[in-house]
């Protein structure tokens, strides 16, 4: 890495496009830091949705270069949720709300060695609004410990035990049946359950057969158990391991959300035939 | 401000992200101006919007660095609007169609010191399109600026006493009630409404209190005058000041302006209680 | 162009900004090319419609700087396409699937004169996922070779007679009408015909006259041949040479496509008047 391509921000968000909320932050973030640089990872988290903000923050990591990952998906601003930054054991900064957005990534870079609770940051721009702590608290947060600030001048310490963990569904197997919830749905109707691809290897399935999946209301379907959208005609359901390797459900050029009608939470039933 | 960041130009438009023209502008300004930085306000100003746009770019203004500030919304390309380059009196540089778009942020900045018409600038790409004088005018003009062109040199100098103005809705105190109007509705259904916080002491509007507001077909209901969502039970209305610190209305966890069927510029009264 | 600016890819897909798969394309480059700039020149292709990306790549070429142009809409992802990286005459290098959406564009930039196929590149993320290889396979390459890699190391050498090319409808004079196909609606409705600006010479379209448009059910309307929509009426219907040059149809403020009910392929005819 060259000496003159700054320090990196990652930034996720349920902003969306369509109003200047991504455009002011990073208007902030080039006020305080000017070499930063910084990646949009996406804003188009559904609104409110912290633990599809986790699930995707956290299949991301492995490709992000190291730096301060800044994320907000915040359903509670303006209550007592704890606004955060934490070092992770690889020496990953997270940056966001204290409400699980942050937990599965720092599960993920080796769990969290530092916290301190930002809401009184002396790094804030004052005034603080009531309802927009993405420009008012974390940028500027995110924008000064990548400019070079101790994390420790950030906020104050807080104990790393207390932060909000999110448990995820994990599948379990019975009588011989997968049974595994959805945890996210893409754009395109891709289902992904909560399977990850360690755990696949007790399952049964094997590649190139059929299977059964039983909906939570009882229909079936047969799917093909496939390495790619490829192998499978089009319009036929196929269980496949995804681009985050988790286990998932699709239409090969079509929708399996919308087929199924699936949506996240619900549980499936992944039977091998 | 390290000298390795490069000028900062700043892009306000209604072109969306579904099409390339914003893609296009980006390397029209890497191609003359290699070492500006590009900061996307927003794109998703609504279409031929120019209330819209010019409310949201001055609302942002206080957080963008200084530069070059290039906002297109631009419905009457083609016709006999001018196109111009400003320079305000805090030094900020502002490039658009003169249909009042860059006034209210011009105002803000201290007003016009100096301005040109652009519409046959040197700095024009050719030849020029009859639709999209985002690429072949207004980004290039922007870009040679930034790369520190003067202004004089951008176009034909023209009175910055004859340039558009946008007139916006004041509220006013009519027997003891605010009466204002919607000046901007984001996607959460946030209503924004014609009253800025220096407005407020003289409204009698007391934080903690209930007040009434009165549609426009008279329909009454009843908000809670609040500083956070968060004291307000979900789906409750209530009355706050927004990031901006206008007076807006929401619905905790919900959609005010559907719940309330308003529009932009809609005539709202707020009767304290 | 200066020393810091570094290095320049241009980005296209259709992966759209709901999911992180533009941002983690992004940490992607960061990662190999810490240098590189990115410009996304758009994401919102229609989902796999690969025709539509190689017009906006054709289209956009000539105002992009030189540099690695990377494209990515690949509805064969996972299927025997060839994944591959080429090099025209003009120096450009365009990185993609081989399905015909770099084709256009290679031909504008004088044609293909190197080709290599990428799909076992050593340039490869590990573990190549089935369904991602914009992640996977795309994006480190074009990476790697914005950041100096010959062109050679990046794959195996293939025919560049033998890459995908697209064959667009021309338009045809018959009986002293034009009949062309819709080759692209824009998101504001706007129809785009495949007649280029060479072409016009010969259709004895005169600016300012009105024409008869044919529809492909038999029913006819009039237009406007004009420069601009300025000059025709709010809501009534014009026949004009778009930002990209070719023969377009709009409604001055209204949705041509809409009013008209024309999808890409449909054929119309113009009757000059």
């Amino acid at each position: 890495v060259s000496s003159t391509s700054g320090p990196l921000i990652t930034f996720l968000s349920d902003y969306g496009h369509d109003d200047e909320f991504v455009g002011i932050c990073h208007a902030v973030i080039a006020t305080i830091s000017p070499e930063a640089r910084v990646i949009d990872l996406t804003h188009g988290i559904p609104r409110h949705d912290v633990r599809a903000g986790a699930l995707i923050l956290r299949s991301s990591l492995p490709y992000l270069p190291p730096g301060v990952h800044l994320a907000v998906v915040d359903p509670d601003v303006g209550a007592e949720r704890r606004a955060v930054a934490i070092r992770a054991a690889d020496g990953r900064i997270l940056v966001g709300p204290d409400n699980g957005l942050l937990s599965l990534a720092a599960q993920l870079a080796g769990g969290v060695v530092e916290a301190v609770d930002i809401a009184r940051s002396p790094f804030r721009l004052e005034p603080v609004s009531a309802t927009f702590h993405g420009r008012d608290i974390f940028t500027p947060v995110a924008a000064r410990l990548s400019a070079g600030a101790e994390l420790a001048q950030a906020g104050e310490p807080c104990d790393p035990e207390q932060l909000v963990s999110l448990e995820l569904p994990r599948a379990r197997l019975e009588d011989g049946a997968v049974v595994a919830r959805v945890v996210y749905i893409d754009r395109f109707g891709n289902v992904a359950l909560g399977v990850e691809h360690d755990d696949l290897a007790d399952t049964g399935l094997k590649l190139g057969r059929s299977v059964e999946l039983q909906l939570p209301r009882g229909e079936t379907h047969e799917a093909q158990y496939a390495l790619t959208f490829a192998e499978v005609q089009a319009d036929r359901l196929l269980l496949y391991e995804d681009a985050q390797r988790r286990l998932a459900v699709a239409v090969s050029r079509g929708n399996a959300a919308t087929r199924l009608g699936l949506a996240v939470d619900d549980e499936l039933r992944i039977i091998p035939k």
